[in-house]
C-alpha cells in the first residue's frame, strides 16, 4: 500500500471531533498531515494547533487579521476555498450546525473524499449532496461512531443490506418516565453516561434527537429506505451499530466508546492503522451487554425525527433549525428539557413544506424555521 | 448475478449437518441441486433422500449394492470419485471424524469448492489441505458456525486479523467445578443448552474439545498463529465469533444458533439468500448477552488442544483420533467424563511426533493413536 501521507483540511479544528482528528494526526505523522485547519471561536486554541501543525491554509472567524503566530506562515482563506484547495486529499468537516453544509458541498463538487462529523449537512440537504457526490465521483466517509459501524459491517458485501441496526446508549435520563422528564435540569442533560461530546450533540442524545438525525444521515449515506432503519438502546454503548443482511445474519462493530477509531478508519480508509492510543476491548471487563426497545413516548425527538425524514423536502432542514434553536433556550434555562420537542414539534406543523428543494430553498426553510422557533418560544403555548 | 444453479454433492448426507443441508437446498431449489448424496449408515434415511433429490451419484457404506430405489437411477461410486466429479461444483464435507480427509483433499486436488463442516480434517492435515488448496487455486468455505463468522467478518478486509475471538456457549457443564465433572453422566453431557448436533460433537461441546479443534481449525482456514486465537464463554450463542482488527476495531457476526445459516453462506458465496426457514432476530428477545472467559482447570481439554495445535506435526491428529476413542467409550459408559481429558492426555504424552508430516504419517499417527488410547484405557491408569 505504500505509505502515503494524506493532506488533511479540518473544518471545525477546536470542537471535540476536530480535536480528537489532531490527537489521531499526532499519533500518526507519517501518514497523516495538516495542510488546513479552520475553527469560528476559540481563537487560542486555534493558534496552539496553528503552533503545532503549521497548516498551509487557515480559516477563523473574526477581523480577518492572522492571528498573532511567531514563525508560522500561513495563508487566510475562506472555508470554500480550503475545503475545495487541491492540496487538500481529505476535508474533515468536524464543525456543528449548518456551517458544514457548504464547504461539504465545495469540496464533494471537485471530487474530494469528506470525511463528515457534522450530521446537519446529510439531515439537510442528503438529496443534493448524495447526488453530488455521485456525479463528482466524491466519496462521503462517515466519522460518526453509528455510521462507521455500519459502513465496516457493509464492506466486502455484493449486495444491499436488509435492516440498519443503529444502536444508541439512551443517554442520561435512560428510563425516565415523560413526568419525571419534565423536571430535569441542564446539568442532568450534558451527563452522558458514555460519550464524551459537545454540548449541542449531548443534549441531542439526551432527548434521542439525535438518534433520530442518524436515521436520517444513515437513509442518505446508505440509500437505506427509513422504514428499514431501526434503533436499539445498548446502555454499554459497545456495539456502535448492525447491519442484517437478506439471510438474516447480522454484523456489528464494536470497541470501546472512542471516537478516535471512527474518525482514524475515514481518514486511512481501506487500510486500518494501530494506534497505540486505543485501548482493545478487554472481555475481563466486559460481562454483559445489554439491549432494549427505545422509549417512543418519552423521547418524543426520535419519532418527530423519523416523520421529519419519512416527509422528506425542507421538513428535516426544518427539524434540524429548530432543534438547534431549541437546544439553545434550554442551555439557557429559557425552557424546560420537555420543551425541546413541543418546540420543535409546533415549528414543523407550520411549515409548509417544498419537495426536493434546492439549496436556496433549504436555507430558507432553515431561516424560517429558526425565526418561527424562536417566535414560538416567546408565546404561552410551550409554558404548559 | 444470475440465477444459475450450484450442483452439489453432500457427503454425509444422513448426518445432522447433511440434513440440515438438504434443508437448505429444498427450501432454494432454482439454486442449489443434488448430484451427488453419501452416507455411511442410516441406509432407511439415505433412501428417502435419494428418492427426493434423485441424485446422478450416491455412495453408501454396505453389500456395494444399489439400495432399492423404484424409479430413481443413480451411480454407485467412491467418495472420492464424487468429490472430484466434474458434475459437481461444490462438496459439502458433512461426514464426521477423519472420514472427510481423503475426499476433502481429492475435491481440492481437482480445484473445486469445498464446504466443509468437518473439523478433523483440517486439524489433522491443515498444512497439506491449505497448501494443496492454493497450489489448486480451490476454495474452502468454513461451515462451523463460529468459522463462517470469522469468514463473514473478515470480508473486504484488506489487512490481516489482529486476533480471532471464538465464542462458546460453555455447553452443558459452564460453571462447574473440577470436582463436580467427576460425577456427570452421558444423559447430562449430551444435552447441549443452545445448539442441535450429533453425538460426538456434542460431547466435544461439553469438555469444550470442540473449542480446541475450532482453534486449530481457524489457525488454517484465516493463517492464524494460534497465540492471537482467543475462546470467550458466550451462553446465548448469539455472537457466533468476532474479529479484532490491527485499529483494536471488532466485528461480530450475530443470529440465532442455527446451523443452517453458515451452511447456506457456504453454498451462495459471495451471494447471501433470503430464505423463508431462517428467523431473523427479534431484538424484543434479546435483552442481555453475556461473557465469561473459559475455565481451563475444569475443561483441560481445551488446553490441550492449543498445546496440540501449537506443536503442530502430528500431534493435531493424535489429539483428534484419541478423543474420539476415548468420546466412544464415554458415551458406552466405559469411561468417565473426566477420564476423557487424561485419555487424550495420556496418548499425547506418549506420542513421538513428525515434523511437517505426509498424509501416510498423518494416517499413521492416527491409527496408533486409536490403538494407544484404547490400550490406556483398558488398563487401570484411568480409574483414580
Amino acid at each position: 500500500m505504500g505509505d502515503t501521507v494524506k493532506q488533511l483540511a479540518v473544518l471545525g479544528s477546536t470542537g471535540s471531533i476536530g480535536q480528537q482528528t489532531l490527537e489521531v494526526v499526532r499519533a500518526l505523522p507519517h501518514r497523516f498531515r495538516i495542510v488546513g485547519l479552520a475553527a469560528g471561536q476559540n481563537l487560542d486554541l486555534l493558534a496552539k494547533q496553528i503552533n503545532e501543525f503549521k497548516p498551509a491554509f487557515v480559516y477563523h472567524q473574526g477581523t480577518g487579521q492572522p492571528l498573532h503566530q511567531a514563525g508560522v506562515d500561513y495563508e487566510l482563506i475562506s472555508l470554500e476555498d480550503m475545503a475545495s484547495h487541491p492540496q487538500v486529499d481529505t476535508v474533515v468537516i468536524a464543525t456543528s450546525g449548518k456551517a458544514g453544509l457548504i464547504p461539504t458541498l465545495a469540496a464533494i463538487r471537485v471530487g474530494k473524499n469528506v470525511a463528515l462529523a457534522n450530521k446537519e449537512s446529510l439531515v439537510m440537504a442528503g438529496e443534493i449532496i448524495t447526488r453530488e457526490a455521485k456525479l463528482n465521483a466524491a466519496r462521503i466517509l462517515p466519522i460518526d461512531s453509528e455510521h462507521s459501524a455500519i459502513w465496516q459491517c457493509l464492506s466486502g458485501e455484493t449486495q444491499p443490506a436488509a435492516h440498519l441496526i443503529l444502536t444508541a446508549s439512551g443517554g442520561p435520563f435512560r428510563g425516565f418516565s415523560p413526568a419525571q422528564l419534565e423536571g430535569v435540569t441542564v446539568e442532568q442533560a450534558l451527563k452522558h453516561p458514555s460519550w464524551q461530546m459537545g454540548r449541542k450533540v449531548t443534549i441531542d442524545s439526551a432527548t434521542l434527537m439525535n438518534k433520530g438525525l442518524e436515521i436520517i444521515e444513515a437513509h442518505w449515506l446508505f440509500d437505506m429506505p427509513i422504514d428499514n432503519i431501526r434503533v436499539l438502546i445498548h446502555p454499554q454503548s459497545i456495539i456502535h451499530s448492525m447491519v442484517e443482511f437478506i439471510d438474516g445474519s447480522i454484523k456489528a462493530q464494536l470497541s470501546y466508546p472512542d471516537m478516535r477509531l471512527p474518525i482514524q478508519y475515514a481518514l486511512s480508509y481501506p487500510e486500518r492503522l494501530p494506534n497505540p492510543q486505543f485501548r482493545n476491548l478487554d472481555w475481563n471487563d466486559i460481562n454483559n451487554l445489554t439491549f432494549e426497545q427505545p422509549d417512543f413516548d418519552a423521547f418524543p425527538c426520535l419519532k418527530l425525527a423519523i416523520e421529519a425524514g419519512k416527509k422528506g423536502g425542507t421538513y428535516p432542514a426544518v427539524l434540524c433549525a429548530a432543534d438547534e434553536v431549541a437546544v439553545e433556550l434550554f442551555l439557557s434555562q429559557r425552557i424546560k428539557f420537555t420543551d425541546i420537542s413541543r418546540l420543535v414539534e409546533q415549528t414543523l406543523y407550520e411549515h409548509k413544506a417544498t419537495a426536493h428543494p434546492t439549496l436556496e430553498e433549504i436555507i430558507a426553510a432553515d431561516t424560517w424555521a429558526r425565526e418561527k422557533a424562536r417566535q414560538l418560544s416567546d408565546g404561552e403555548n410551550l409554558c404548559q
